[in-house]
Protein backbone atom coordinates (compact mmCIF):
# COMPACT_ATOMS: atom_id res chain seq x y z
CA UNK A 1 0.00 0.00 0.00
CA UNK A 2 1.35 3.84 -1.05
CA UNK A 3 2.64 5.77 1.83
CA UNK A 4 -0.29 8.39 1.62
CA UNK A 5 1.97 10.84 2.99
CA UNK A 6 5.15 9.98 0.60
CA UNK A 7 4.42 12.63 -2.61
CA UNK A 8 4.97 12.08 -6.30
CA UNK A 9 7.02 14.04 -8.42
CA UNK A 10 5.87 13.69 -11.93
CA UNK A 11 9.12 15.15 -13.65
CA UNK A 12 12.22 14.73 -16.07
CA UNK A 13 15.62 15.06 -15.18
CA UNK A 14 16.71 17.81 -16.97
CA UNK A 15 13.60 20.42 -16.77
CA UNK A 16 14.43 23.17 -14.48
CA UNK A 17 11.28 23.45 -12.82
CA UNK A 18 11.62 19.74 -11.67
CA UNK A 19 14.77 19.96 -10.51
CA UNK A 20 13.60 23.10 -8.06
CA UNK A 21 11.08 20.72 -6.47
CA UNK A 22 14.11 18.10 -6.76
CA UNK A 23 16.24 20.35 -4.12
CA UNK A 24 13.11 21.29 -1.89
CA UNK A 25 12.82 18.01 -1.05
CA UNK A 26 16.33 17.18 -0.66
CA UNK A 27 16.29 20.43 1.29
CA UNK A 28 13.57 19.23 3.92
CA UNK A 29 14.58 15.88 4.27
CA UNK A 30 11.44 14.66 2.24
CA UNK A 31 11.31 11.33 0.64
CA UNK A 32 9.29 11.28 -2.29
CA UNK A 33 8.96 9.01 -5.51
CA UNK A 34 9.58 10.03 -9.09
CA UNK A 35 7.64 9.05 -11.88
CA UNK A 36 9.24 10.19 -15.18
CA UNK A 37 7.40 12.26 -17.79
CA UNK A 38 9.89 12.11 -20.94
CA UNK A 39 9.35 15.76 -22.66
CA UNK A 40 11.11 14.43 -25.68
CA UNK A 41 10.13 10.69 -26.61
CA UNK A 42 6.50 9.73 -28.05
CA UNK A 43 7.00 13.46 -29.06
CA UNK A 44 6.65 14.22 -25.14
CA UNK A 45 4.83 12.28 -22.29
CA UNK A 46 3.49 15.75 -20.80
CA UNK A 47 1.05 15.94 -24.13
CA UNK A 48 -1.08 12.38 -23.24
CA UNK A 49 -4.40 12.90 -21.88
CA UNK A 50 -3.38 10.73 -18.63
CA UNK A 51 -0.49 13.86 -17.72
CA UNK A 52 -3.43 16.46 -18.74
CA UNK A 53 -5.60 15.53 -15.81
CA UNK A 54 -2.33 15.98 -13.44
CA UNK A 55 -0.97 19.43 -15.38
CA UNK A 56 -3.76 20.85 -17.53
CA UNK A 57 -0.46 23.16 -18.86
CA UNK A 58 1.37 19.94 -20.02
CA UNK A 59 4.34 21.08 -18.00
CA UNK A 60 6.42 19.30 -15.72
CA UNK A 61 6.60 18.97 -12.63
CA UNK A 62 3.31 18.27 -11.11
CA UNK A 63 3.35 16.82 -7.29
CA UNK A 64 0.99 14.51 -5.56
CA UNK A 65 1.19 14.89 -1.91
CA UNK A 66 -1.74 15.07 0.77
CA UNK A 67 -4.07 14.49 -1.62
CA UNK A 68 -4.06 17.57 -3.73
CA UNK A 69 -2.22 17.43 -7.15
CA UNK A 70 -0.18 20.61 -7.61
CA UNK A 71 1.73 22.65 -10.45
CA UNK A 72 3.96 24.96 -10.51
CA UNK A 73 7.16 24.61 -8.81
CA UNK A 74 7.42 27.60 -6.66
CA UNK A 75 3.94 26.47 -5.35
CA UNK A 76 4.92 23.58 -4.25
CA UNK A 77 7.94 24.03 -2.48
CA UNK A 78 5.92 27.29 -0.52
CA UNK A 79 3.49 24.35 0.23
CA UNK A 80 6.00 22.24 1.19
CA UNK A 81 7.82 24.74 3.22
CA UNK A 82 4.58 25.79 5.16
CA UNK A 83 3.55 22.35 6.07
CA UNK A 84 7.43 20.42 6.55
CA UNK A 85 9.61 20.47 9.38
CA UNK A 86 13.19 21.03 8.26
CA UNK A 87 14.93 24.32 7.41
CA UNK A 88 12.53 26.88 6.22
CA UNK A 89 13.12 27.91 2.62
CA UNK A 90 12.07 30.82 3.21
CA UNK A 91 13.31 33.36 5.61
CA UNK A 92 11.41 34.22 8.70
CA UNK A 93 11.91 38.73 7.73
CA UNK A 94 9.59 39.70 5.80
CA UNK A 95 11.77 41.88 3.62
CA UNK A 96 14.20 38.97 3.79
CA UNK A 97 11.28 36.87 2.45
CA UNK A 98 10.31 39.34 -0.13
CA UNK A 99 13.47 39.17 -1.87
CA UNK A 100 13.36 35.58 -2.07
CA UNK A 101 10.39 35.97 -3.44
CA UNK A 102 11.56 38.74 -6.24
CA UNK A 103 14.44 36.80 -7.25
CA UNK A 104 12.67 33.17 -7.02
CA UNK A 105 10.09 35.24 -9.42
CA UNK A 106 12.84 36.76 -11.31
CA UNK A 107 13.81 33.56 -12.84
CA UNK A 108 10.98 31.79 -12.64
CA UNK A 109 8.58 35.12 -14.67
CA UNK A 110 11.13 36.59 -16.21
CA UNK A 111 13.77 33.75 -17.93
CA UNK A 112 12.40 30.58 -17.61
CA UNK A 113 9.29 31.04 -19.55
CA UNK A 114 10.65 32.65 -21.87
CA UNK A 115 13.50 30.11 -22.72
CA UNK A 116 11.20 26.92 -22.12
CA UNK A 117 11.15 23.95 -24.13
CA UNK A 118 8.01 24.79 -25.37
CA UNK A 119 8.99 28.66 -26.67
CA UNK A 120 11.87 26.83 -27.96
CA UNK A 121 9.64 24.69 -30.29
CA UNK A 122 7.87 27.62 -31.39
CA UNK A 123 10.72 29.78 -32.15
CA UNK A 124 12.50 26.24 -34.32
CA UNK A 125 15.64 27.59 -35.96
CA UNK A 126 16.62 30.54 -34.27
CA UNK A 127 16.08 28.95 -30.78
CA UNK A 128 19.42 29.22 -29.82
CA UNK A 129 20.32 32.95 -29.73
CA UNK A 130 17.00 33.66 -28.35
CA UNK A 131 17.74 31.64 -25.07
CA UNK A 132 20.82 33.11 -24.67
CA UNK A 133 19.40 36.61 -25.51
CA UNK A 134 16.97 36.13 -22.57
CA UNK A 135 19.08 34.21 -20.01
CA UNK A 136 21.39 37.22 -20.41
CA UNK A 137 19.21 40.25 -20.12
CA UNK A 138 17.89 38.15 -17.27
CA UNK A 139 20.99 37.61 -15.71
CA UNK A 140 22.46 41.21 -16.45
CA UNK A 141 19.20 41.97 -13.74
CA UNK A 142 20.02 39.59 -11.22
CA UNK A 143 24.43 40.04 -11.11
CA UNK A 144 23.48 44.03 -9.62
CA UNK A 145 20.55 42.26 -7.52
CA UNK A 146 22.42 39.47 -6.23
CA UNK A 147 25.31 41.87 -5.58
CA UNK A 148 23.53 43.81 -3.00
CA UNK A 149 21.46 40.79 -1.22
CA UNK A 150 24.00 37.71 -0.96
CA UNK A 151 25.70 36.70 1.42
CA UNK A 152 26.68 33.36 1.32
CA UNK A 153 24.00 32.58 -0.51
CA UNK A 154 21.44 34.34 -2.24
CA UNK A 155 19.74 36.10 0.35
CA UNK A 156 21.87 36.28 3.15
CA UNK A 157 23.65 33.39 4.81
CA UNK A 158 20.68 31.14 4.57
CA UNK A 159 19.55 28.81 1.76
CA UNK A 160 16.55 30.34 0.25
CA UNK A 161 13.97 29.25 -2.51
CA UNK A 162 16.07 31.83 -4.54
CA UNK A 163 19.34 29.10 -4.53
CA UNK A 164 16.73 26.32 -5.23
CA UNK A 165 15.93 28.99 -8.93
CA UNK A 166 18.89 29.95 -9.16
CA UNK A 167 20.72 27.15 -9.40
CA UNK A 168 18.97 25.12 -12.51
CA UNK A 169 18.58 28.44 -14.45
CA UNK A 170 22.37 28.13 -14.38
CA UNK A 171 22.34 24.91 -15.61
CA UNK A 172 19.91 25.89 -18.21
CA UNK A 173 22.24 28.76 -19.35
CA UNK A 174 25.35 26.60 -19.48
CA UNK A 175 22.96 24.09 -21.76
CA UNK A 176 22.86 27.34 -24.14
CA UNK A 177 26.50 28.25 -23.87
CA UNK A 178 26.00 31.74 -21.91
CA UNK A 179 29.08 32.65 -20.53
CA UNK A 180 28.24 33.06 -16.77
CA UNK A 181 31.68 34.18 -15.88
CA UNK A 182 30.19 37.54 -17.13
CA UNK A 183 28.46 37.45 -13.85
CA UNK A 184 30.62 37.18 -10.86
CA UNK A 185 28.16 37.08 -8.21
CA UNK A 186 26.51 34.50 -10.11
CA UNK A 187 28.82 32.22 -10.88
CA UNK A 188 30.18 32.70 -7.11
CA UNK A 189 26.85 31.63 -5.54
CA UNK A 190 26.50 29.08 -8.40
CA UNK A 191 29.65 27.20 -7.65
CA UNK A 192 29.57 27.24 -3.57
CA UNK A 193 25.46 25.58 -3.47
CA UNK A 194 26.76 23.04 -5.93
CA UNK A 195 28.87 21.76 -3.31
CA UNK A 196 25.88 21.54 -0.74
CA UNK A 197 24.67 17.95 -0.70
CA UNK A 198 21.12 18.58 -1.76
CA UNK A 199 22.20 20.52 -4.45
CA UNK A 200 24.24 17.24 -6.06
CA UNK A 201 21.59 14.25 -5.13
CA UNK A 202 18.92 16.66 -6.69
CA UNK A 203 21.08 17.32 -9.37
CA UNK A 204 20.18 16.33 -13.54
CA UNK A 205 22.86 13.89 -13.92
CA UNK A 206 21.63 11.16 -10.87
CA UNK A 207 18.21 11.03 -11.46
CA UNK A 208 16.43 7.57 -12.03
CA UNK A 209 15.60 8.81 -15.78
CA UNK A 210 19.01 10.04 -16.77
CA UNK A 211 20.51 8.51 -19.63
CA UNK A 212 23.92 6.34 -18.83
CA UNK A 213 25.62 8.69 -21.34
CA UNK A 214 24.36 12.00 -19.42
CA UNK A 215 25.02 10.39 -15.66
CA UNK A 216 27.76 11.53 -13.53
CA UNK B 1 8.14 65.83 4.09
CA UNK B 2 7.17 62.21 2.31
CA UNK B 3 4.91 59.80 4.18
CA UNK B 4 8.22 57.42 4.93
CA UNK B 5 4.97 54.65 5.43
CA UNK B 6 3.53 55.59 1.79
CA UNK B 7 4.49 53.18 -0.56
CA UNK B 8 5.74 54.67 -3.96
CA UNK B 9 4.31 52.37 -7.30
CA UNK B 10 6.08 53.13 -10.23
CA UNK B 11 3.84 51.25 -12.88
CA UNK B 12 2.03 52.28 -16.19
CA UNK B 13 -1.96 52.35 -16.13
CA UNK B 14 -2.28 49.19 -19.12
CA UNK B 15 0.63 46.92 -17.27
CA UNK B 16 -0.76 44.10 -16.27
CA UNK B 17 1.61 43.29 -13.40
CA UNK B 18 0.94 46.89 -12.65
CA UNK B 19 -2.68 46.64 -12.12
CA UNK B 20 -2.05 43.33 -10.04
CA UNK B 21 -0.78 45.87 -7.78
CA UNK B 22 -3.12 48.43 -7.53
CA UNK B 23 -5.52 46.05 -6.86
CA UNK B 24 -3.85 44.94 -3.60
CA UNK B 25 -3.22 48.11 -2.70
CA UNK B 26 -6.71 48.48 -2.83
CA UNK B 27 -8.41 45.84 -1.75
CA UNK B 28 -5.69 46.61 1.47
CA UNK B 29 -6.94 49.92 1.88
CA UNK B 30 -3.67 51.37 1.41
CA UNK B 31 -2.34 54.80 0.68
CA UNK B 32 0.00 54.84 -2.23
CA UNK B 33 1.80 57.62 -4.82
CA UNK B 34 2.24 56.89 -8.20
CA UNK B 35 4.82 57.48 -10.46
CA UNK B 36 4.10 57.13 -14.20
CA UNK B 37 6.58 55.24 -16.15
CA UNK B 38 5.70 55.40 -19.84
CA UNK B 39 6.47 52.15 -21.93
CA UNK B 40 5.95 53.76 -25.12
CA UNK B 41 7.56 57.35 -25.14
CA UNK B 42 10.76 58.71 -25.54
CA UNK B 43 11.46 55.00 -26.83
CA UNK B 44 10.29 53.42 -23.17
CA UNK B 45 11.05 55.49 -19.82
CA UNK B 46 11.85 51.87 -18.55
CA UNK B 47 15.22 51.70 -20.19
CA UNK B 48 16.63 54.74 -18.78
CA UNK B 49 19.52 54.47 -16.36
CA UNK B 50 17.35 55.89 -13.39
CA UNK B 51 15.04 53.49 -13.97
CA UNK B 52 17.05 50.84 -14.18
CA UNK B 53 18.07 51.29 -10.22
CA UNK B 54 14.71 50.43 -9.39
CA UNK B 55 13.99 47.35 -11.56
CA UNK B 56 17.33 46.33 -13.13
CA UNK B 57 14.65 44.10 -15.42
CA UNK B 58 13.53 47.71 -16.82
CA UNK B 59 10.17 46.32 -16.29
CA UNK B 60 7.07 47.76 -14.76
CA UNK B 61 6.11 47.74 -11.53
CA UNK B 62 8.70 48.58 -9.21
CA UNK B 63 7.66 49.54 -5.05
CA UNK B 64 8.92 51.18 -2.78
CA UNK B 65 8.11 50.38 0.57
CA UNK B 66 9.12 50.53 3.93
CA UNK B 67 12.95 51.44 2.88
CA UNK B 68 13.19 48.63 0.24
CA UNK B 69 13.07 48.64 -3.56
CA UNK B 70 11.17 45.68 -4.57
CA UNK B 71 10.04 44.55 -8.06
CA UNK B 72 8.07 41.31 -8.84
CA UNK B 73 4.61 41.78 -8.51
CA UNK B 74 4.24 38.97 -6.94
CA UNK B 75 6.34 39.20 -4.25
CA UNK B 76 5.13 42.85 -3.93
CA UNK B 77 1.52 41.73 -3.36
CA UNK B 78 3.04 38.71 -1.11
CA UNK B 79 5.28 41.48 1.52
CA UNK B 80 2.22 43.99 1.44
CA UNK B 81 -0.35 40.89 2.89
CA UNK B 82 2.26 39.87 5.56
CA UNK B 83 3.05 43.30 6.74
CA UNK B 84 -0.36 45.64 6.22
CA UNK B 85 -3.41 44.42 8.24
CA UNK B 86 -6.95 44.46 6.37
CA UNK B 87 -8.53 41.24 4.37
CA UNK B 88 -6.17 38.58 3.56
CA UNK B 89 -4.57 37.98 -0.06
CA UNK B 90 -3.38 34.46 0.61
CA UNK B 91 -6.10 31.92 2.97
CA UNK B 92 -5.03 30.73 6.06
CA UNK B 93 -5.12 27.49 4.72
CA UNK B 94 -1.95 25.84 3.74
CA UNK B 95 -3.76 24.04 0.62
CA UNK B 96 -5.89 27.22 -0.33
CA UNK B 97 -2.84 28.89 -0.25
CA UNK B 98 -0.82 26.26 -2.48
CA UNK B 99 -3.81 26.61 -5.00
CA UNK B 100 -4.03 30.26 -4.76
CA UNK B 101 -0.11 30.35 -5.50
CA UNK B 102 -0.18 27.91 -8.44
CA UNK B 103 -3.04 29.88 -10.49
CA UNK B 104 -1.35 33.07 -9.76
CA UNK B 105 1.73 31.49 -11.30
CA UNK B 106 0.22 29.68 -13.78
CA UNK B 107 -0.25 33.66 -15.24
CA UNK B 108 2.39 35.35 -14.13
CA UNK B 109 5.24 32.64 -15.40
CA UNK B 110 2.70 30.34 -17.66
CA UNK B 111 1.00 33.08 -19.79
CA UNK B 112 1.95 36.98 -19.22
CA UNK B 113 5.98 36.45 -19.75
CA UNK B 114 5.25 34.97 -23.05
CA UNK B 115 2.93 37.66 -24.18
CA UNK B 116 4.37 41.09 -22.47
CA UNK B 117 5.70 43.82 -24.64
CA UNK B 118 9.52 43.45 -24.72
CA UNK B 119 8.61 39.56 -26.12
CA UNK B 120 6.48 41.02 -28.56
CA UNK B 121 8.70 43.44 -30.06
CA UNK B 122 11.18 40.58 -30.26
CA UNK B 123 8.93 38.42 -32.21
CA UNK B 124 7.58 41.51 -34.34
CA UNK B 125 5.11 41.31 -36.97
CA UNK B 126 3.92 37.73 -36.40
CA UNK B 127 2.70 39.38 -32.55
CA UNK B 128 -0.78 38.88 -31.96
CA UNK B 129 -1.37 35.29 -33.57
CA UNK B 130 1.50 34.67 -30.96
CA UNK B 131 0.29 36.22 -28.01
CA UNK B 132 -3.35 34.93 -29.10
CA UNK B 133 -1.65 31.47 -28.88
CA UNK B 134 -0.01 31.48 -25.41
CA UNK B 135 -3.15 33.32 -23.87
CA UNK B 136 -5.51 30.74 -25.30
CA UNK B 137 -3.15 27.85 -24.04
CA UNK B 138 -3.11 28.82 -20.31
CA UNK B 139 -6.44 29.96 -20.71
CA UNK B 140 -7.29 26.01 -21.46
CA UNK B 141 -5.08 24.90 -18.80
CA UNK B 142 -6.48 27.31 -16.11
CA UNK B 143 -10.64 26.78 -16.79
CA UNK B 144 -10.49 23.10 -15.80
CA UNK B 145 -8.20 24.79 -12.58
CA UNK B 146 -10.69 27.02 -11.87
CA UNK B 147 -13.81 24.86 -12.32
CA UNK B 148 -12.56 22.39 -9.11
CA UNK B 149 -10.73 25.76 -6.99
CA UNK B 150 -13.39 28.27 -7.92
CA UNK B 151 -16.69 28.97 -5.27
CA UNK B 152 -17.60 33.02 -6.22
CA UNK B 153 -13.97 33.75 -6.92
CA UNK B 154 -10.89 31.70 -7.85
CA UNK B 155 -10.38 29.98 -5.00
CA UNK B 156 -13.60 29.73 -2.75
CA UNK B 157 -15.31 32.58 -1.60
CA UNK B 158 -12.59 34.89 -0.57
CA UNK B 159 -10.97 37.27 -3.03
CA UNK B 160 -7.10 36.42 -2.92
CA UNK B 161 -4.02 37.15 -5.32
CA UNK B 162 -5.16 34.58 -8.27
CA UNK B 163 -7.81 37.02 -8.52
CA UNK B 164 -5.76 39.58 -8.90
CA UNK B 165 -3.60 38.20 -11.67
CA UNK B 166 -6.77 36.77 -13.07
CA UNK B 167 -8.77 39.93 -14.45
CA UNK B 168 -5.65 41.70 -15.79
CA UNK B 169 -5.02 38.94 -17.65
CA UNK B 170 -8.38 38.36 -19.11
CA UNK B 171 -7.88 42.15 -19.88
CA UNK B 172 -4.82 41.37 -21.93
CA UNK B 173 -6.74 38.95 -23.60
CA UNK B 174 -8.88 41.01 -24.70
CA UNK B 175 -7.19 43.59 -25.84
CA UNK B 176 -5.58 40.99 -28.30
CA UNK B 177 -8.93 39.87 -29.48
CA UNK B 178 -9.64 36.52 -27.91
CA UNK B 179 -12.69 35.16 -27.33
CA UNK B 180 -13.01 35.11 -23.83
CA UNK B 181 -16.34 33.38 -23.85
CA UNK B 182 -14.69 30.11 -24.43
CA UNK B 183 -14.05 29.70 -21.12
CA UNK B 184 -16.99 29.64 -19.33
CA UNK B 185 -15.47 30.03 -15.22
CA UNK B 186 -12.81 32.58 -16.42
CA UNK B 187 -15.44 34.92 -18.08
CA UNK B 188 -17.88 34.23 -15.52
CA UNK B 189 -15.18 35.07 -12.24
CA UNK B 190 -14.10 37.98 -14.27
CA UNK B 191 -17.49 39.76 -14.61
CA UNK B 192 -17.94 38.70 -10.95
CA UNK B 193 -14.88 40.80 -10.11
CA UNK B 194 -15.02 43.33 -12.06
CA UNK B 195 -18.03 44.57 -9.95
CA UNK B 196 -16.07 44.96 -6.81
CA UNK B 197 -14.73 48.36 -6.36
CA UNK B 198 -10.90 47.55 -5.47
CA UNK B 199 -11.01 46.35 -9.42
CA UNK B 200 -12.78 48.91 -10.42
CA UNK B 201 -10.71 51.56 -8.75
CA UNK B 202 -7.37 49.88 -9.94
CA UNK B 203 -8.58 49.37 -13.66
CA UNK B 204 -6.49 50.90 -16.50
CA UNK B 205 -8.86 53.26 -17.77
CA UNK B 206 -8.90 55.55 -14.47
CA UNK B 207 -5.02 55.46 -13.67
CA UNK B 208 -3.43 59.40 -13.61
CA UNK B 209 -1.63 58.31 -16.53
CA UNK B 210 -4.48 56.93 -18.54
CA UNK B 211 -4.74 59.16 -21.75
CA UNK B 212 -7.72 60.91 -22.46
CA UNK B 213 -9.25 58.83 -24.95
CA UNK B 214 -8.96 56.21 -23.04
CA UNK B 215 -10.39 57.31 -20.11
CA UNK B 216 -13.58 55.27 -18.47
Amino acid sequence: MANKNKPILHGYFRSSCSWRVRIAFALKGIEYDQVAVNLIKDGGQQLTEQYKTLNPMQQVPAVEVDGITLSQSLAVIQYIDETRPGPRLLPADPKARAHVRMISDLIASGIQPVQNLYVLQKIGAEKVPWAQHFINRGFQALEPILKQTSGKYCVGDEISMADICLVPQVYNAERFKVDVSQYPTIKRLNETLLEVEAFKLSHPSRQPDTPADLRA
